[in-house]
């Protein structure tokens, strides 16, 4: 039995999550040879340790009905470098300003000869490259499926399965809350305003929405894909990016006669990173429904290879964690 | 440099196909510090042995002039057995009736110190655990992502992008050749003859075209893949068969107007394997059109994780068997 020891920095939907995943998975994998311990939690009150492990149901009971896993002051820097533990599962918010708390976490755990596995966008879209090589330089690996497509593995897919290809362009369909409300504007004929009111209601869009509809939540996934599968140094700034707040029915309904679709594409090519609305055949692999998320990968060899799956939710992304974990786990 | 020494057993499309991307990725491959070299090339001919490395760019051109890359008439096993090198890649014709020539050769490779990678389906609906197990009990590796969906990359996608997922089912549409036939019948209102005719014209479907039409190929990669993901013990003969000969254009109409489609859709799920025509609803994610191949996971955390791409093709099949030789050399 190998015994795996990690903490959660960052206990919201995705910390949770994964705690949640962790517990299901106790046996499947203990039958794999893995004693996978949780040995800190950390979130922004506060933070409970023990080298030993955790006990999960506990620590989740106690965010739930506190608000927070804390049983002690210690911070999430406390833990990653003082607390003996073999990854760092980086799950605090995106922060697109200056990465922060993510990027010190990450950097702090770096040095501390800690794995990294994240979800956090933030420092991956303003520091890819540095974070890249501080953990190449330690022999650390620095995973990150989760950032991007919630369930759906494109960076495993690009570099293990599809390893024997050169890759020459991504296409994508990455955000959830922007394909639910211009598939929702298409199929009912409605217009952008009360599609968006509903999404709100239906907690698959934000009270304020910016981030999501102005393709800024989209062009931050496309910088991490352009980063890791085509080695560019780009950040989201370098994204020519538009919105889907423009878009009329009148448009759709057009696009509808004509059999296509418009969807919020992301598409990097030749070093050129852009987010915009695209007319998509209905029979193209990109078309996906509702809150889905689809990635096409061109490649020398294969040709075109789409993955789809769920775009987000707690668990959809723990699954991403996980696998992640797993594969360092394997090859370490 | 890690110089990495395979074999070429069936010099088909396959065959060639491998040959030419490797030729085509030498300098890719070299930056990645693997020198790739061919010791061993057999057709149904005969056979070139070059223990240094066979000049593959010669040995295309001989197997396009003569009919055959021979230049000696050692056989297969001659090379398999007696030839030093690292992998055998199999890719001679299958053969469901029992598997040979290529159950043959997966075993002597296995039991010569031969890491087996492979596009033949036949040994594989046969005697997957067997041979699973020969190469396990050899610390050998047994990688066969070419015998199902061509380029997508499914027992990768499982085995290592969704680790931490179980997995609870696969559906997938698997014979590019069904799925043309069904794709123009539903789109041009045509009968099944019509359409056949059309696709043998093309190159699409073969002159007895049972071994698609009839579903046989589809429950062969539906075994492989329910023996592969779920541990089963099955060959194609477990499977419930239906094909698509009895479809008629008023079903397809009759579909098409209440926005379903047909498809040939395989089945895996609680132990029990299935290939019949299906209704699907055009938006979903396994309504691909044309010769395209789609499967989807059905996953505890991830949900559903579809992917598709070209189901056939020399090339194609060359992608996996490429990525396959790459994880092995990785991964020894």
């Amino acid at each position: 039995m190998k015994t795996v020891k990690i903490s959660i920095i960052g206990f919201g939907a995705v910390g949770q999550g994964v705690a949640r995943s962790i517990l299901s998975k106790r046996e499947y994998l203990k039958k794999q040879g893995i004693d996978l311990r949780v040995v800190g939690i950390s979130d922004s009150k506060g933070s409970e340790i023990n080298t030993e492990g955790i006990d999960i149901e506990n620590a989740l009971l106690r965010k739930k009905q506190k608000g927070s896993v804390a049983v002690g002051t210690r911070s999430a820097l406390d833990i990653i470098a003082d607390v003996e533990h073999d990854i760092v599962v980086e799950a605090t918010p995106t922060n697109i300003n200056n990465g922060e708390p993510g990027l010190g976490n990450m950097r702090l755990a770096l040095k501390s000869g800690k794995h990294i596995v994240t979800s956090n966008k933030g420092p991956l879209a303003l520091h890819f490259n540095e974070l890249k090589e501080a953990a190449q330089d330690n022999g650390l690996f620095f995973r990150y499926e989760a950032t991007v497509g919630g369930a759906v593995p494109i960076f495993n897919l690009v570099h293990e399965a599809l390893a024997g290809n050169r890759v020459v362009g991504i296409e994508g369909i990455l955000n959830g809350t922007c394909n639910y409300i211009l598939t929702r504007m298409s199929e009912e004929r409605m217009p952008y305003d009360l599609v968006l009111k509903e999404a709100q209601e239906l907690g698959i869009a934000e009270t304020d929405p910016t981030y999501d509809v102005e393709g800024i939540d989209s062009a931050i996934k496309l910088v991490i894909i352009a980063n890791s599968i085509f080695g560019l140094d780009s950040t989201y700034r370098d994204v020519d990016v538009t919105g889907i707040t423009k878009i009329t029915p009148e448009a759709l309904e057009l696009a509808n006669r004509n059999n296509y679709v418009v969807k919020l594409v992301c598409e990097a090519r030749e070093g050129k990173l852009t987010v915009a609305p695209r007319l998509v055949l209905k029979r193209h692999p990109l078309a996906v429904g509702g809150t889905q998320n689809v990635a096409s990968i061109l490649t020398d060899l294969a040709g075109r290879i789409t993955i789809s799956g769920k775009g987000a939710g707690s668990i959809e992304t723990a699954s991403s964690i996980l696998s992640d974990i797993l594969y360092i786990v394997r090859n370490s």
